[in-house]
């Protein structure tokens, strides 16, 4: 049986996107955003949704730039901490130690201490509610050497990226993995109807 | 050290949403979309990407209306097929077997054996690229009983969502809980600067 829980903003997974700007004076900053992926692959765009009063939507409107740093397991505490303070009040970097590094191609900066690091340019921004959602071309990722593997691709195995758990406000990591994709549904094919 | 992997449409995690819709004669088709999340909490509304030829892209414009059917591992081959072959050549529940169930909220299926069903009406259709951003709000969320806990809210250790990982091309069940949010992160705000 099934038990209806009505209009709620619960999905599984959600991702731990912790999105780096500039300020004034180029103070850095940093959000937690739960509310985004990946919406394009060519090019390949990823859209964040974040709430006009933030911080972070004023700096992104004024440079036009951000970066989408994704955190491994053991940045949890720093992670959790970006989405409970404000940039307007603390200065997020210097609290937690982490270090922003300016982009290579956009105008905004990244966290070096975290493996996947992604320089967006807006290039679109979309009203949907008390949410607007800001659409950023993908022009570079970088990931930290020891999580590439032979393919020159991060391994999420090695990485062990955070997910977000929306229902039960806690944060994951990634499992293990059950199937290839684009392989495993081959079984049905033999029997197509 | 980082290397520079280019511009690439890869985040950690992205998700697996079977994404079910009706066709001429009502015919139900469903269809595996890992570019999407949720991007408005009131109202709460889900993103979906799709290219614009899919057959679950002509059926949403006809109907303004589909489902967002997320699988649990055991699954996993179901929602691997329906990635792989399109709704205009198969007919992907009878060649699986699963069981199409008209929405009570929209005129959508959602697919009755896999544990968690979203049911969306478009609000708002963007195009970004070759992709079409489609914004579903969420009417209605139904959970498998034996999944929703004390709270009244799906819990993710017994519901086992599968995830994406678009650089390895494989599904992933979700791991062990790491800290709870809005809490962790406290430990550096008495520190703050």
């Amino acid at each position: 049986m099934k038990t209806s829980i009505g209009a709620k903003d619960i999905v599984f997974p959600t991702p731990v996107f912790i999105v780096g700007t500039y300020g004034e004076d180029r103070k850095p900053n940093a959000m937690n955003v739960a509310w985004g992926g990946i919406c394009s692959s060519n090019p390949p765009c990823i859209a964040i949704s974040i709430r006009r009063q933030r911080c972070t939507y004023e700096n992104i409107l004024k440079r036009r730039a951000f970066t989408v740093n994704i955190p491994s397991a053991k940045y949890v505490t720093e992670a959790d901490y970006f989405g409970m303070v404000s940039g307007k009040i603390a200065d997020k970097f210097k609290t937690t130690g982490l270090t922003p590094v300016k982009g290579d191609k956009v105008d905004a900066p990244y966290i070096q201490e975290f493996p996947f690091n992604i320089e967006c340019k807006v290039i679109d921004i979309f009203q949907i509610s008390e949410h607007t959602q800001i659409i950023g071309e993908i022009l570079d990722i970088k990931v930290n050497d020891e999580f590439i593997n032979k393919h020159g691709l991060p391994d999420i195995d090695e990485l062990k990226p955070l997910l977000f758990d929306p229902a039960g406000s806690r944060y994951h990591v990634t499992g293990n993995a059950v199937e290839h994709a684009f392989s495993a549904g081959k079984a049905f094919m033999a029997s197509e109807k």
